[in-house]
């Protein structure tokens, strides 16, 4: 059944439920960015496999909502689907809202899976809806009957965390937990979201690439904590250890029941925007909800000593990898025959042999060229291109380790570059540095510190579509928040940057058809100075990799801007250093030569 | 009568209207920010003057919430008032809700004046109030029974803002906001804010001190202009061009009849923020209510070419009094007694020698030494000092011309300064031209440019308290949104800097029981380039006036931050010298001088 089809049995169906419009949105029953094959709904239906996007369908049209990271490859992926794409002015605001609300006539009916949206977003639009008595039906799942050959639920095994790594034990977190609970005055805490679950149990999984998760729910009151997973996941030595610290296992299907046979009376807390519609529904009008945020959220963004410290470490094995890779690259280009996709399983090899390697924390993004300047673009063999001894070559890229999750960014050039290259990657990496060497004081948003990565690419008319800047968990999910940089301070960004926190740092810039750069580092935030004016914090840089001196045009840099390169290359070289072969040792001294001024 | 009087009067009053706390807010029914005397309710009460402040009265506690811009004024007028000040966390924001619904018992009453408070906070404090079941009663006003001799409302000539000075007729104006409300498909629009009200009929007045407002409602439908002021502000010539340009006069105490009599089916489009409740109470349920913001706010805000002009020449015009005075300023002081009064007084004296001036914009902040540290202070004969010839004197100041609206500031040494002036000087100046310099896309937000003016303070373990910057009116008033430029993106500064507005950029330092430091010139938005990444926009500084050489710390500054003041300073005295005498020449000529890098 190709995209055409699908469309047409879906309008068949919105007939038939008497529906003006049908939505599906680009998420799954936890909320997730990134989900198990069973959830990739949107995907199925459309054919765009980007992480963002919103489908809307009407009897006479259809339209994906995506954010510029994504503009290019979706219009690569809907050609010929019957569905149009739509581009956001603003990354991640719900902009097909407006559009139904301004398209559709007064009184239509408007349908969605309960299951796939969040309680936060059903009420925004139905109050949006309200002006032109729009009704949002929240019931009916019109997809799923189509969805014959749907992948299973994955059973993956759920393998423990050390706390010799976490930092932190299980029966703490939890004690944590209720602590915040106790001083919330709430009996029940539900969590639905995949990476709060996975930290406080200091559980992991392999339900969804690249994200270390399992699929299940928790419901924590003052005396248990239940697990709603399928219990085939769970090995009966974890199962008696969760059982040890007062966790027991329920079915993964039973929590809508249990939900709905909460006791009135109760108060049960829950994170709005990341519970489902369909499981909020459930819940008994009896029970006072509080809603806010998952304590574990804040909890598990501040790392603690021992996270930290193996943090770290992790970015020594990482940068390893990375001067590994670099170095053969450099060394191979134009000898060997060298692909993206071959590069980036060149990379992946690398990474592999450092200790605790457990996968990638994402697909490794190789953009060759103008590849470089799609946002998010992910090498198929389709799309695959040798690489010269020229050009631009953007390797994002990160791995996941029992001892933390990385994600690095370097733009590299294979030849000789030209000023132009040279130039865009001077203007994006004035960003990184400004925003790395930032001090601000205790309280600051994500938001505000936004332009100080953009204001050296704004001064030359250029700017880059998607965020400075996202949080990144512990051997969890590489964009995690709360936090994040962005302009949007409508977002996560408008969450205060707080010590401890470990931020991706990444200002970009895209010259369509010619090339992407962007120089990305993760910066852990940490205590700077206390004085009369307050305290103020500052970011010490995490990831050790060089940053390509060729691409470097002096001429356009401030001494103070040099004197950073020069500290953060005299570091990476001191801790790579001891642990490369001759030729990748003198390799990487040259990288990390002191730059005159 | 003294506070503490008014104080025990009014907790008999709350007993008997069966009120646990009562609300004074700091605005007038029009949410005004600096009103006639008669709605001076806050200040007669608590005896606290300052522009921005909330009172909460309980049975056994009375606090007065403001921001740190009011901290010392306020720990000073309140003495012995038996109100403490509660100081914000987040200035403008409404932490005395927060405060109430802590302290407060489950099914308090509380009650406020309607009229003086808006229907957004009166709805966000019902939404605060719900978790405890607190009643907001809104139609008892127990503070005007104590007030006997309460000052009347003013009855001053409103008179006509010349075209040749507006740069677009009455009629015009009018014919635009009637557009808009085709556009969103309303009946009546009401306008309750002066300046909305001032601007759109090309009208001023003088019922509020250094504000060219006049006290009045405007409700505007497809047909009529209604305009209602006490008739006997409108002299019959004025009232007859009114007329002819479709503007009838009704009582200023009809509007609440007026709306109460709107037929069922009209579609009212209000801003919430900008009514008062009890306005919005009396309209009936039949009406329609569309809520949004004053057409008339984004249209004054944005300048138009004759606008432009005048400001240009005013700037000017306010150049030549502040060098005059400065001049005068460098040549007295040591020889003739000055005050920090008599120093306001002598700026107002050569502010009113120039051409189209009609008074002050503020009261001019003249804080001398540790006085400087006071963000808004405001010398009165029992603070006022003399200046020596030693020590820092900042003077925020502003003018209000028939051509336009000024505010500057300028921090200049009477003698000899020290490192650590000189140090606290160039870094608050960094973030003045650093900001002043910004380019930045379309679209681009305020809270998105806040910190580029704090970042070298940041980095130096320095923070100011307030805003960077406000919109500035066209003899209007000296604070006019939407736009502003703050860290606060839940308040003015979310909306979009756009093409053709005025806003002030004012970083600043403040070393309590030192001195005060602040660097501010009025910019206006124009265009800088348009290419494949959009439109981009930059700041043209309109304010003439030198910064203090003398205070500036050269080895501190960048390359292109010396630039910036070079390029600055050298039209300051191109446009200036002209206009002055051979000395004032001469000195203007020093004071603008090269600096070598």
């Amino acid at each position: 059944m190709n995209s055409l089809q699908k469309l047409d049995k879906l309008r068949c169906l919105m007939a038939l439920s008497d529906f003006d419009a049908y939505i599906i949105p680009g998420t799954d029953p936890h909320m997730s960015e990134y989900m198990p094959d069973f959830w990739q709904v949107r995907s199925w239906f459309s054919g765009f496999t980007g992480s963002a996007g919103t489908l809307v369908i009407t009897t006479n049209f259809a339209g994906l909502w995506t954010d510029s990271r994504y503009f290019l490859q979706a219009e690569a992926e809907l050609k010929g689907s019957g569905i149009e794409l739509v581009k956001l002015r603003i990354p991640h605001t719900p902009e097909h809202v407006d559009w139904i609300v301004k398209n559709l006539p007064v009184g239509s009916r408007v349908g969605v899976d309960g299951k796939m949206i969040s309680v936060d977003s059903v009420r925004s639009m139905r109050t949006a809806f309200t002006g032109k008595q729009i009704e949002l039906v929240t019931n009916e799942d019109l997809v799923s009957p189509l969805w014959t050959d749907r992948p299973p639920i994955p059973l993956n095994p759920v393998i423990e965390h050390d706390v010799e790594f976490s930092g932190c034990a299980r029966e703490e977190k939890i004690g944590m937990v209720r602590n915040e609970m106790t001083r919330l005055g709430v009996t029940h805490h539900l969590i639905t979201s995949l990476d709060d679950i996975a930290w406080l149990l200091n559980l992991r999984g392999t339900d969804i690439l690249y994200n270390p998760l399992f699929v299940s729910y928790v419901l924590i009151d003052t005396q248990s904590v239940k697990l709603f997973v399928n219990e085939a996941k769970i090995d009966p030595e974890t199962e008696e250890d969760l059982l040890n610290d007062g966790v027991s296992i329920c079915g993964y299907g039973e929590i809508e029941e249990t939900l709905s046979k909460l006791e009135k009376g109760n108060k049960l807390l829950l994170a709005p925007g990341k519970v489902n519609f369909a499981l909020f529904d459930a819940i008994p009008s009896g029970v006072k909800i509080m809603e806010g945020v998952n304590p574990t959220t804040l909890m598990k963004a501040i790392k603690n000593e021992t996270e930290i410290g193996h943090l770290r470490q992790t970015m020594v094995s990482d940068g390893i990898a990375l001067v590994k890779f670099f170095y053969w690259l450099d060394e191979t280009i134009g000898k060997e025959k060298i692909t993206e996709i071959s590069a980036a399983d060149k990379l992946e090899l690398f990474r592999s042999q450092q200790p605790n390697f457990k996968g990638l924390s994402f697909a490794t993004i190789a953009g060759y060229a103008s590849h470089g300047a799609i946002v998010h673009y992910d090498p198929t063999p389709e799309t695959d291109v040798e690489l010269h001894p020229k050009g631009i070559f953007l390797v994002d890229s990160g791995g996941q380790y029992l001892s933390g999750t990385t994600d690095v960014t370097r733009t590299v050039t294979l030849g000789v570059p030209n000023e132009e290259q040279k130039r865009d990657f001077t203007l994006a990496l004035k960003g990184t540095i400004s925003l790395s060497d930032a001090v601000f004081p205790e309280g600051t948003k994500g938001y505000q510190l936004d332009a100080l990565a953009r204001i050296a690419l704004w001064k030359n008319g250029i700017n880059f579509g998607h965020g400075t800047g996202h949080g990144v968990g512990f051997f969890l999910n590489v964009h995690e928040g709360p936090q994040s940089i962005s302009p949007n301070a409508a977002g996560p960004a408008s969450n205060v940057i707080e010590k401890g926190m470990v931020t991706s740092v990444e200002p970009a810039m895209y010259r369509e058809e010619k090339h992407g750069i962007r120089t990305e580092n993760l910066v852990l935030t940490v205590p700077y100075l206390m004085n009369e004016f307050g305290a103020f914090l500052r970011f010490e840089t995490l990831t050790l990799c060089p940053i390509d001196r060729k691409l470097i045009e002096v001429s356009l840099l401030e001494k103070q801007e040099i004197e950073w390169l020069n500290t953060y290359h005299a570091n990476v070289f001191e801790r790579l250093s001891p642990f490369l072969t001759d030729k990748e040792y003198d390799w990487l001294k040259e990288q990390t030569a002191k730059i005159d001024f």
